[in-house]
């Protein structure tokens, strides 16, 4: 939770209007920029990941903020931090992925460093040209709630890594994310109206809050509508699975009717917080309490 | 060393026009775009540093970058990852010194996150609107070999700090250097051939020796004109410290005579690699050389 605490301090420190959403939007450029690290045994373990899928899934994260800005994804530059064990065909495998993930993007520049542990920074950039570029404090009483696709998997996914499993679906999808690149396009070259939209990295409860406070609505969503893979029903936590779990790199946004495309999973409305329609009861979760469950159920990933 | 083989690995497998300056030009949008990684206990030392002077240095070291290609430094994006320990103060100085050294320039996005030792990677870009744009391998011979300013004092300075001393005119050298926005800005806007710039953050043997190599030039340089501060004397080794000791952060450039400004230092001749003129000797020095001597005399800091 420390994060949240330092990121008010740079938001006072720095008077910015920028920090807030995932990729500033510098209007006079035209352009978005979005900057993210991952840390070995924070962000990842190279027990669970081998070099080529590290790069591919560093670089796929990065395009992914890119997209939920409405942005097109266009450059990269990585900055990698290695110790002294790493060897030559490590970076050519990591780069190998990163290369994969890029899909027409390219890696532009970057720094290369040494380090006690793994380090890689990943600042990506993005063209607004004829794009209306998303913002977090834009959800609006009667928009309605969309998602890209499937929740739970690339959770469901880490916990067979933890588990000594190697493969499958789930696995794949928490190492081989696919970032949303045609959703993102379709929805920010046709809508003229501000619409909030985020990837769900931190999960979609975490977005769905995160957009509820910055936008100062009620998010409240149909469960039943959550699109997810039916194999999740063999983990007996598997709502938690779909809520909590981060990683999937979905969009989710809240856009006016007529541009509702994907899944629609629910309707913005006045009010605060999220609210989750189980069946036939409702229950009301505060931005309080999703942060204390992400932090006490997925602490091991924070 | 193995830095500049994972770097011929990256290009390799990239296969991308934009890998070997430090900024890259992406003339679609208008922009260069650098990036640069500062690891704790390799690039700094907390016993040597206060957060302040850190998020000082590093902010100034991109916007370094960026003078160095010639743009005018816009925006930047700062990923700090940090230790369990690490409390408030630390982050609210740290953003107070990154400010301070922003001059202008606005710091618009970043990330935080876990670590076990501090990991800051920033991002700088900076519009090439009404600027040529250097390049490293635009060096001709004819061109004249101009410098923004004094050299050795920030190397002298670590040896200071690394002895025990906390103050004076070269540890502030070291810990509070200053991007030559000016020279940079004078140049860029009145030149339209192309010319050669580069920081010299490595050490001003390692620009002339890397503008050397991409122009495939003779860099012929006399010594009794490079700028230095006299206290440097009272060095034994002060040559050295002249010539190979790094973060300066003053910019070297190959330009056409007419545009010359600052000191000029020599002249690019046909050849290769890197000659010194001290008193009545000339003494030619190839890359290899200089790399090597790079590694043997600084490695501390490398």
């Amino acid at each position: 939770m420390k994060e949240k605490e330092f990121i008010n301090i740079i938001k006072n420190t720095l008077n910015s209007k920028y920090i807030g959403d995932d990729c500033a939007y510098l209007k006079e450029l035209g352009i978005v920029v979005t900057q993210d690290s991952l840390v070995e045994d924070v962000h990842f373990k190279m027990d669970f990941t081998t070099p080529y899928q590290l790069g591919y899934k560093s670089v796929m994260v990065n395009i992914s903020d890119i997209c939920a800005s409405g942005a097109k994804p266009l450059y990269l530059t990585i900055a990698l931090s290695l110790p002294q064990y790493i060897n030559s065909d490590f970076v050519k495998q990591f780069y190998q992925g990163a290369k994969k993930a890029c899909n027409g993007v390219e890696i532009v520049g970057g720094d290369i460093t040494g380090s006690d542990k793994i380090f890689i920074s990943i600042t990506a950039i993005g063209s607004s040209k004829n794009r209306t570029i998303s913002s977090r404090s834009s959800a609006k009483a009667g928009y309605k709630i969309i998602l890209s696709g499937n929740h739970g998997s690339s959770a469901a996914g880490l916990r067979q890594l933890i588990n000594g499993e190697k493969n499958g679906k789930f696995v794949n999808a928490h190492l081989m994310p696919v970032a949303r690149i045609e959703f993102s396009k379709n929805l920010a070259e046709n809508i003229n109206e501000a619409y909030a939209m985020m990837d769900t990295s931190d999960g979609l409860m975490d977005a769905l809050s995160t957009i509820a406070k910055e936008s100062n609505v009620l998010m409240s969503i149909d469960f039943d509508k959550i699109p997810f893979d039916k194999d999740l029903k063999n983990f007996n936590d598997y709502t938690d699975l779909i809520l909590y779990g981060g990683e999937d790199y979905e969009l989710i946004a809240a856009v006016p009717e007529n541009f509702a495309q994907g899944y629609i999973i629910g309707d913005v409305l006045s009010g605060q917080g999220v609210e989750i329609k189980y069946d036939n009861k409702k229950v009301l979760y505060t931005s309080n309490d999703i942060e204390n469950k992400l932090f006490n159920h997925f602490k091991e990933n924070s």
